[in-house]
């Protein structure tokens, strides 16, 4: 059943308009996702919004009744409005046609299987949401089996890291732990710990990689913690051919992505 | 001789803070750089503000001296305010110590000399300044020539593409054309013309690129005209393991500029 909600008063624009907020989310254990593409690669991993938004024009897009049906089949509420209550909820001049609530979806550590991907990815107070978005979305590109959060980083579930991720973050499992929980797991069994540093001159093609490998990223201007990367089974570094001294945190994180998935992929 | 200014009204602060708009930059052939690690980059790049302001406390900061000094020897302005004054200009709650006012400095085709460099960059319709400003970073990175810039892109002179170039912006020369200007000087001299594209299965580790390799990336959401690829040497993409079907931007341009970088440094 599908409901119209035609004004801006209405509580449940409020509570959605609200998600916008780090706390709200983590109150409700929900999140705001935009745009028919977004939310047709969350359907296609097997995820249904728990609240689907639409405008009445996009009722017949055919992906638009694919979102409607499958919400609606799990047990999700539907509703419709009007353009200018959509552009309020997103926050956006322009949204998208579609707007959806979904849960949010933490990984406990000690549910993650390593042995299902030979890529996961660890991020250390990364504080920018377009690079944690991008990061996602470079994980699932290279096959990644996950993101690890370690200590205070930034929302993956805020708007702009959703959109950053163009829907990786529904394919691709995201954790969060402290150093010492993060590496007690780690070493329960075999894993490549390998942190990318301006702190060493070992080119990062040298090494063999061995899997699983974890890469970790550190935080955009400080970089990793030195006991951090003590605990590391190598730290690499990429060449730098020009004045500066370091790439932005996605790109560093997944050209190093990259030249492990190339090594695998030669094995 | 450093200026004081106090008031909110004073004329220059109108008019530095109006260089935030793309029609002011292009009015006044200026635009805004924030940051001690910017400025400084940017000096050690020759390139000296045209206007130097400073909150007073970070007058005895050895760099913010340097910087103070090379102002004024290049001719340059420099002016002290308070800190609310520079969070006014620089639309930021938290200011740097220094914000730096800067000629634009655009480099016409016909002025690029596409031998004193084996990587550039050529952006087409990139629309996101972050992108744009990541571009230039790893283009310094990787040591390419500088980025060129076909059709609509994003400015590169915003403030936000300036913050994510890290200061690249003043180490990479920025030049733009239309297609055909571009393609016209491109072929006037040896050069490979590098798309990544979708519409391709040759995997982008297979050739043995030959310099002065051309990395052609097309707009975030629409990638490249079909005109413009057929115009290419070589179509090449990034294997995709996940559910995706493409990378960020500027994560795609990095990947492809490392792997051209890999291979000559090995030859």
């Amino acid at each position: 059943m599908i409901r119209e909600i035609t004004g801006y008063s209405n509580p449940l624009v409020k509570r959605v308009k609200a998600l916008r907020d780090k706390k709200a989310r983590r109150l409700e254990g929900l999140f705001l996702a935009e745009g028919l593409r977004i939310l047709t690669e969350a359907l296609e991993a097997g995820r249904a919004p728990h609240m689907l938004w639409f405008a009445p024009d996009s009722a017949s897009h055919p992906l638009v009744k694919s979102l409607i049906a499958a919400t609606e089949q799990a047990g999700g509420e539907v509703l419709t409005t009007s353009p200018d209550i959509l552009s309020k909820l997103s926050g956006k001049d322009n949204p998208g046609a579609v707007l959806g609530v979904y849960e949010e979806n933490w990984t406990p550590l000690d549910q993650l299987d390593r042995t299902k991907a030979d890529i996961w990815i660890v991020a250390e107070r990364l504080r920018d949401p377009g690079n944690l978005g991008t990061i996602l979305r470079t994980g699932d590109a290279v096959g990644a089996g996950g993101l690890i959060m370690i200590d205070d980083c930034t929302d993956p579930f805020s708007v702009e890291a959703v959109r950053a991720s163009m829907g990786a973050l529904f394919t691709q499992s995201v954790s969060r732990a402290n150093w010492h929980d993060f590496t007690t797991w780690l070493r329960t069994a075999p894993a490549q710990l390998v942190g990318t540093s301006l702190n060493t001159e070992h080119d990062y093609q040298a090494p063999a990689y061995q899997p699983p490998v974890f890469l970790l990223v550190g935080n955009e201007s400080q970089g990793l913690p030195e006991a951090y990367e003590k605990d590391c089974d190598l730290l690499v570094k990429m060449p730098m051919m020009g004045k500066a001294d370091s790439l932005n945190a996605a790109v560093a994180t997944s050209v190093m992505a990259y030249e492990v998935l190339n090594q695998l992929r030669r094995r």
